[in-house]
Order: structure tokens, then C-alpha cells, then sequence
């Protein structure tokens, strides 16, 4: 913790201060300056909200110098995260491919989608049973029937499934089904959900909330890893700003400064980070240039009469046609897709 | 829907749009301008994306013209809705008061935020049992034991409880402790206990999501409205923007903006809206000034040693003042408090 | 400035911000602590970049301990600023209400509006000469003409004239017409322009830039006053957020930011910060119940009609209407209107 | 202009709008729904501003359906423009790109970004005369000096020139020394600036304001192409959000957006857009991965000292080896670089 004192602090606003730190378990470094003390605690409460001592008297501003997260950052695995399921890596050399409709809808739509999605050389259908939907007249899954169906017609292709989990209580129903458990950006500071998937040893897929900061990302990704499940994929997705071209702004940047603070591996989703299918390949090339370790896209085998989220949805050609610029932009920045 | 086709559209392009709109129910319009053709399509189907119409050839925008939501639009119940709990009202002519300390900690520090609330002239005690933190490391609230604590210097001072529900699980215990159930922002689009409360036949206090806009506030209210709950209060609490001088941007416009959209009451926090105690008078003061219904406001006896959110709280005595300039200022836009 | 290194950062590392430090003039004291090293650095350089220490090897996070903005801070003039102008204070125990049309478009426009703007009890008439229009192809303004009639109605009716200055190469014009000049949102960092205003010796009125903190505000204030002119009203009209039901998002929490953090009167104005004339009565009240000295309001004999922002103009009677109002608060808060 | 009526909204409303909508030249065309009234107006008034009728009775919502800018829509040239300078294009299949230092410091220091700059494979060298600085205390720039500094060594280089115009005074300076005057992103907005390089016939480089949507951008060219000069080319450099780990959000998907919408060459700039060095080599990869046209990059020979923005300077090394990257990410999209 560093505290800087107002010019003309008073010696017993000061002292105050390094009262209240040493209450806290705090030791005190103070340094005198011309127009402003500062005081610098050491000591082991690194969640201790900074903005507490900023309201004390004579107290111009404080900063919290450790990370709120410890697990989840570079520092505790310098070498990176890899996360393996079966011969699939995440995180590895080679980039790891999502893709699949928005929502399960029918037996023949998910086979269709399973084949366009093998064939074009992905690794992993995803496919909503549950959806998180805005307006409560809206399509809301096929729940436990739609895992059923995304399961077998992805074990029919040799491929993984990734399903979104909203609560706690859908747990066990998409560990049985899926082999990645995806958080959504809503419920990305759903703290009961995240310390439950803490608890399982199955990889998880986070991703960011649209107001999300990177380091609240990280604090999440923590409750997971607190529990000792260390197999977790982040994932960038698109922020909300005042620009509305597109339905949210990717935040491509988050990329490379993931890899900095992070160990874990970052996938992007240009689908939901545009809500456009006519910026969803430029963007998924972007993302991969900026260093991503893999994508999650939609794909639908018509997209126009999908249920949920068609306009951001590529056809089977546009899909097809985006891996093929995706790995010539992987083997750019000397990678395989 | 209004569909609007690009200057120089084919009619093959406008023509596909007409038919994809009357396969899903609409009645079409069409006006022909010099440089643009207008659809006007008439139908079922309100929660129909419009973006799926603008990713269409030859179109250039599209604008849905009902709103999404019914059941929460002033339209609905154009007098306004009052929700009553014994006898206090809620969105009457008496504004409403609620307060209490971020988290409950101990018997006696519950006691005493009861004894200065309740003395202040407020109706309604908070205090959070189950609390959502960004860190796992944080504090994270004393569960049912600090609800049975609340219950009881509740109703030893006349008071209502209001308390954070963070989960469907936790819906049977809330229920039973207090009498007004608080979905916290980071679970404004939590659906599936939305929708589990719309199933109650109890008061719910909804606050805006830090991301979300007035409309998805709305949405959401809608889910619990369609269940058959009609007792839900809204409150503004602040926004995510780029200013750092204060936690969150208190949209104190929302308060106005939902007075016309909406018939629900609309109350105002101004402590996480702000984020720093300094603040949250002169905001209590603005949100009364603007229309609110109420305040729900963090006081603890002892601010410096609460174990959450303490740099937000008020002490008692500025408390005691908040409610005294509160009240003058509820005079002048002709309202008691 | 506080430097805060990495855990593990090597001794090499250390010494070599020490060095970038001593180079630059700072004094530094060292602080070991069990996982962080802080370096506080004393000196003259207050415009020091922090982030130019952080893309040091080793650097965990840097931070400037000093304001950028000396004589625009609360310290340099504790017991506040009163700009007068003839009989009229702004910052004192009186609101000051400034209102009229977003652009003087005819003299009966303009008669009118002198009028109503003094007879409602307002004392500074508004109205724009050169406008700032976001397309090329949108009424621009009547340039010196239009100055010429507002300055003669002013006179007529005994108010002060305020109007924006776009640009370095207007200001004679606008000294010899107007009694002060406004700085608009969009030239808010319009550096010249303030340096050139900062040589007269008249009151501005500078506008918050819609994506401008609150620390650049009075950084450009401090351009102003850094030329020997004191005489700096602040002036808080919404900042852009995603929220898209008002046109801005009138930061009202700024108002008693700004008091706390600087010596400047703060006013507000909220008709560009919502856009919509249904909501300026309500936030005319919230801004002054939250402490602003005063209104920049838009009204017009004929909004339905004005030749620029229509919509967000008061009809002669909303405007007297809301000078009741505003008199209501004023009075609640302790201050006369 | 299209006009959605609310629900139960009268006749007589109606018809006033109507009436409101012929008196502004609009031809109307009306479709009355179940439930809703929707008015299509053909006109000539593509600047009318559609909050104009929203605030008229009985109305739910306008919106324009004519885009504000039409010199810079895409389907004013569907080819696309190409800015020719010598033998340099801009907008053609070879990418372009402009470093430099952030400010002119001294003759030697822009003698050797000259040599790194051209050895490495740019074509323009940038660098400030005029800076535009938050704080009034920071380095200002070197004037004309600077600029006669610049274009010695950009001509011993075989390269151009491009440099800030700040202001309309400055413009003749500027016409003198550089081939390409820049708009900086504070500027972009400067209405009586844009209308005087509109009326000249050099290359303009178009920055886009921190808190301006692509439209907004799209309107401030059309300033510049309406005077008669289309050799326009833009520049996305990041936005204002609520990240703070980057000094601006890069939007790159207005890259994909404007190529859309637009005719004129793009560019990005990874130094501004992200404001920390480490960052720029992987948003310069995902800039040209997205489609820009060309790349706006801060190198100095020794960033550590450079006396502006210094922590978002590569250095020679890594300027060299950016070029290199973005050459494999050009040839993976089919162009050169």
C-alpha cells in the first residue's frame, strides 16, 4: 500500500494514517519530501480496499501495490497454462478452432453444423442448451435434450463440446454432456457459479464481461483456480462503449496484455465482439495476428433462419473460407491452425 | 420493424427482404422514395433481432418499432405502481428510506446501524449476508446467521429488511428473512433467477447492472413481471464510463428517463454510485431533486472498521444530516420524506 | 512519483529506475518490503509521464504523486473563486442562470428570447454566433451580424452575453461583444485557443469535453489561468457513455468533484446533457441540489422551430417553470436563486 | 425520416407530425399498424435531426434514414480512393508506413529517426512542431524550426512528410513544409480547421477523436471533401473506455466498419491506440490483419529520452522488426507492405 499525503497534511493526520495501517497488520515505511509525505505499507492484506484510507483527513491518494490476484498471473507460471483434453491443446503451438451454432435447435441442424465444423478442420463444436436471452419472450434452449443431441453429433465427428452453464444448479447436467464448461460474459462475476467451478477438475472457458475490466477478468479466473481447477481459457469477447457500428468493441489489445499478466490461454470470439457476419473474419484474422491461442466462432448451417443471433453467424463457406485466412495468418506470426 | 433498403438496392434485393419478413409474420409496407425504399413491416413477433434484417443484401438499416418489453412499460399501468409492505409504500407520495451497512458483521453492530436508522426516520434496514466480491480473498458475508441477526434488530426497531439474494439456491432462506429481495447489479441478467423470483409473491429491489443500458433494465424487469411478480422496484446505482474521480457514474438521468418508459418506483444508491462518502449526500440530495421514489444508502456505526465497502459508508451523524437535507430538498419538488 | 517494482525485479533493475529517477531530478527513498521494492521519487518535474518508468524491465506500476494542475487546484484558493461581472457573481451565495437559443438565428428571435430570459429572473443571455456543426451541410451560424443583435437585446434588458468563441482568430470579435466567452466541448483541448484566452482579461466559460476526466478539465482550465486570467467558470454538460436514452450522460457527481478538487465556480448545463427538453427541469434540479452555482439553460419563443437543437430547448413557460423550481432547491440547499 | 407513433396515440397527433413533416419539405408516406402508426418521410433534409420529432406528442421514435455524409460513403466511389503522393499510394495494394518520433527534439535526433526510418522500409517520416499537450507546463514543440528540421532529413531520406496542423493559422506554415497535414484527434472536430483544408489540395490524415463514433468521423471528412479536397485518409488510434491497461481502447473493427462505409484509405495507429510500446508490434500485426491500409507508428533513437510519449516509442530494433512482422501479416492478406 502507498499512501501520499496532501501538501499540508498535519503530523496527526499523518500519524493517523500509519495508525490505521499498523492496526491492519501493515509495516510503515514513511518518506518526507518537500511538498508531500508518502507512506508505504508492507504487509499481507492484498485485498484491502485502498479507497478506504483515501477517505481518511489529509490523504490526497492511495494505490494498493499487489495484485488482487496471485494464482492467475504470469508470475506464478512463467511458462504459460497449457490446457489438454484427449489430443486437443489449448494454449499450445497450434491454435485451437471453436465454432457452431448459438443455440441448439434440432438434431439435423446440429449434424450439419458438426460436419462443416470437422471438416473445416476445428477442433471443438459449441452450441447454447441453456441461453442467458435479454427479453423473456425469447427463445430460451432446449436445456438437457440439447446437450444430448450437441454430444452425440459431436462424438460422431471426433470433435469436443463446449456449452454454456448459467447457475450452479446446471452443473452436473453439462459436466456429463460437455468437455469444456463455458461461462458467459453475464455471468462473469457470478461468484457462487465460480467458486462451484473451482471445485471441478474439467477446463472452463471465461468469458469477459462487456464492462469487465481486464483485472476483474483475472479476479474471476482466481475464484476458479482457488479451488484447484487450474484448466481455465479466457476469453475477450467485446466491451460496450458509446460506438454502435458494431454491437460491442473488441478489445483486441486485451490479447497481448493478457499474455503479459497471465499464464492462462486467451481465445477470442469475434462473433459476439462484432454481432456482424461481415466483420467476424477480419477481426478473427486480427485476433490471431494479436497473438490469440484460439477462436469461437458461430456458425449455423443457415444462418438467416437461425433461432438466436443470426446476424453474427457465418454460413459453411464463410467458415471455411475463415480458416483458411486464419492460418495463413497463424503461420505468419509462426504458429499452426 | 422499418426496413430501409441502400440508395441503388435492387428490386430482387427488396423483394427477398419482403418475403423473409412475411415468412415471419409481419404485414409489409412498402414507400418508395427518390433515393430510398422504406418497409414498414407490422407483426408478432417483438423480440425479432433487427441486425438479422441488416446483415440482408442491398439493405441499410433496420429499427424495430415495438418496444421489447410490455408488462414494465409505462404504457402498461400509465398511474405508476405503489408496492406496499405493511405500512410502508413504495413509489407514493413519502419517499423511502433504506439503510444500513454493507455487510452484516456482528449482533451488535447490526443492533446499532438499526437503532441509528430507524431514529433517522428511515423505514428499511439492508444489509448483505451473502456478499458477491470481486476477490475470492474478501470477505464474503456471515450467510444465514447474519440474516437471522438482521430479522431480529429489524423488527426490534420497527423496521423492513432488505438483503441481497446472489442465487436461485439461496431464494427459500432470503424469502424467509427478509422483505424485499435485492438482485445486485452483477446479476441483472442472471435469467434463471429472474425468472425464479417472478414467481414469488415478494418485493423485489432490482438495481441496474453497471453495462446496461435503461432498456436491458427494463428487459429484465420484464422477466420478473411475466412471472406474475409485479412488486419490483428499480434502482440506479451508477455506470461504467472512463471517469475515475468517483467508482461509478451515477446516471441520475435514468431516474427521469424511467419515470416516463416505466410505471415501476425507481429509487437511487448513491453510495456504490459514488463510491466515496463526500459524495454520496450531494448525490442523495440530486437524486431526490430528479423524481427518485427513495435512497438506499451504506451507514455503519463504525465506517473505518467496516469489514466492506467502508470508504462508501456514512457515519451516523452524516447519516442523521443526509436524511435532514434529504427531507428539505423532498419538500421542494412538493413530495414528504 | 511512486515506483513500484515487480516481485522478483533484480537489483540490477532496481538500480536502474534509480538512476532514470536521479537523472530526472527526483530524490529517491527506498523502501524494501517482503515481496516489493517502492521507490518514492521527490521532485521538481510535475508532468513527469509515470507510464514512461512503468515500460521499464522490472517496473510493476509507477504513479505521479503530484496534481498536474497547481493554481486550478482547491489548495491554491481554499476559500473558493467569485467571478463578477458588473452586479453579477458567479460561484457566490446566488445561482446565475444563463439561458437563451442554441443559435441566434433573427432579431425577433432574439428580442424574444431577451425577454423571457429576463423576465423568468435569468441574468446572462446565451446564443451562439459561430456554430459548431457536426455536418458541413447544417446551419453554421450568423457570425459578427448575429453577435451584434445579441448584444443589443442584452443591453435592452439589462443581461450579461455569453457566446462561444470556436476558434483563436475570433476572439477580438467575441471580446467586443460578449461578457464572457465560452470555450465548447469540442475545443476543450483546443490548446491555442486556451493559451490565447488565458492573455485576456475576461471571464470564460469552459465545457467539459464529452470524453474529457475530470483532471483534464482543469488541466485546460489551468492553461487559462497559467496566462494570468482567473476568471474560469467550469461547466459540467455530460459525457458520452453507452447509454443512448439521453444524448449525453450528465455526470452529476462532477459537480461536487470539482468542488472539492478546485477553487473555480462549477455550473451546469442540461440541455446538452440530455438532449430531450422533458428531462432538463428534472436535471436543472438535480444539478443545483448537487451544489452547482449555476445553469447554462437553452430557450427558445419557438422550439419547435430553432434553427439548431430544437429538442432539447425550453418553451418560454417550461422556462419560467423551471426557474420556479430551481428556486425551490436553491433555497433547500441554503443558497439564493 | 421514419415516425414511429406511440401506441394509443391520437389522431390528431398524428396529423400534427404530418403537418410538421410536409411544412420541412418531407413527402409522407403512412402505414397504420394494429398497434402502431409509422410515418415514412421523403425529403430533401438530410441534416433534420430526428430528436426533433421525438419530442413532439404522441411520438415513440425518428430516425433519419438518409446517412449525414455522402462525399464520403462508399457509394460515392465504390472503387475506393488512392492518395498519391510522388510515387507513394495510399489506399493501394502496397500498405504504407509513417514513424517517427512524437516531437521534433534536435537536428540529430531527426537525422537519425530519418535513417532508421527509410532503412527500414517506411515511406513518410512524422514528427510534431506543434503539440498539442494535456498539461501547459509539457514540452511545446519546436514551431517552424521543427518543421524546417523535418523535411531536410526527409528529403536527404527519400521520404515524406507528414506533421500536426493544430489550428487554421498554422496551415500556410504547414502547406510549406510537410505533404500530408495531420488532424489530430483533438481536432477532429475543429469545424473551422476541417473547412480550410477542405480548400486546399494537399493530403489530409484524419485522426479520429477519442470519443467520436465512426459516423462522426465519416462527418468531419466530409468537411474537408465537401471544400473539394478528396485526398482524405483516416486514422483509428483507439477510444476512451473504461480499460485502463491501455491508454485507449484500438477499435479495430472500425477498420472492417469504414472500408464498408467508406471510400478513403485507413490507417491505425498502434502507438496511440495502445500507449505502452510492448503493445504496439502485436496491434500493428492486428491493424494490417484487419485490413488497414497502412500503419502510423512512434519510433525515436533513443525512446527513453524522447522528450513526448517516450513509454509508446519503439526503438530502432523494434521498429525494424515490427516492419518485418508486418510484412508476413501483409503477404497472409494478399498485399504488400
Amino acid at each position: 500500500m502507498v499512501v501520499v499525503m496532501q501538501e499540508g497534511a498535519t503530523e496527526a493526520q499523518t500519524e493517523a494514517v500509519i495508525r490505521r495501517l499498523v492496526e491492519m497488520g501493515f509495516t510503515v515505511h514513511r518518506s518526507t519530501g518537500v511538498r508531500h509525505t508518502v507512506l508505504g505499507g508492507v504487509g499481507p492484506m492484498d485485498d484491502f480496499d485502498p479507497v478506504a484510507l483515501e477517505v481518511m483527513d489529509g490523504v490526497k491518494e492511495a494505490h494498493r501495490i499487489v495484485s488482487p490476484y496471485k494464482l492467475a498471473s504470469r508470475h506464478f507460471r512463467p511458462g504459460g497454462t497449457t490446457v489438454r483434453i484427449g489430443n486437443v491443446e489449448i494454449g499450445g503451438h497450434k491454435l485451437v478452432a471453436m465454432a457452431g451454432p448459438c443455440s441448439v435447435e434440432t438434431e439435423e441442424q446440429i449434424e450439419a453444423s458438426a460436419e462443416i465444423v470437422a471438416s473445416a478442420g476445428a477442433q471443438v463444436i459449441r452450441g447454447g442448451a441453456f441461453k442467458p436471452r435479454s427479453s423473456p419472450y425469447s427463445f430460451q434452449g432446449l436445456g438437457e435434450k440439447g446437450l444430448r443431441i450437441l454430444r452425440a453429433a459431436a462424438s460422431r465427428n471426433g470433435l469436443l463440446v463446449v456449452s454454456e452453464v448459467m447457475d450452479q444448479v446446471q452443473i452436473p447436467l453439462l459436466t456429463e454432456y460437455a468437455d469444456i464448461l463455458q461461462v458467459g460474459a453475464r455471468n462473469m462475476q457470478n461468484f457462487n457459479l465460480l467458486r462451484e467451478l473451482g471445485n471441478l477438475r474439467k477446463p472452463i472457458l471465461l468469458k469477459r464481461g462487456i464492462a469487465a475490466t481486464i483485472e476483474e477478468l483475472l479476479l474471476s479466473a482466481e475464484y476458479i483456480l482457488s479451488g484447484g481447477n487450474y484448466q481455465v481459457i479466457l476469453c475477450e469477447r467485446g466491451i460496450r462503449t458509446f460506438e454502435t457500428s458494431t454491437r460491442n468493441t473488441m478489445d483486441i489489445a486485451a490479447i497481448p496484455v493478457l499474455r503479459r499478466l497471465t499464464h492462462l490461454p486467451v481465445i477470442a470470439d469475434p462473433s459476439h465482439g462484432t454481432g456482424k457476419r461481415d466483420y467476424v473474419v477480419p477481426m478473427a484474422r486480427a485476433a490471431v495476428a494479436a497473438g490469440a491461442d484460439g477462436l469461437l466462432v458461430e456458425v449455423h448451417p443457415d444462418p438467416d433462419h437461425a433461432f438466436s443471433d443470426g446476424a453474427q453467424t457465418l454460413s459453411p463457406d464463410q467458415f471455411t473460407d475463415m480458416m483458411e485466412q486464419v492460418r495463413a495468418i497463424a503461420a505468419a506470426v509462426g504458429r499452426a491452425a
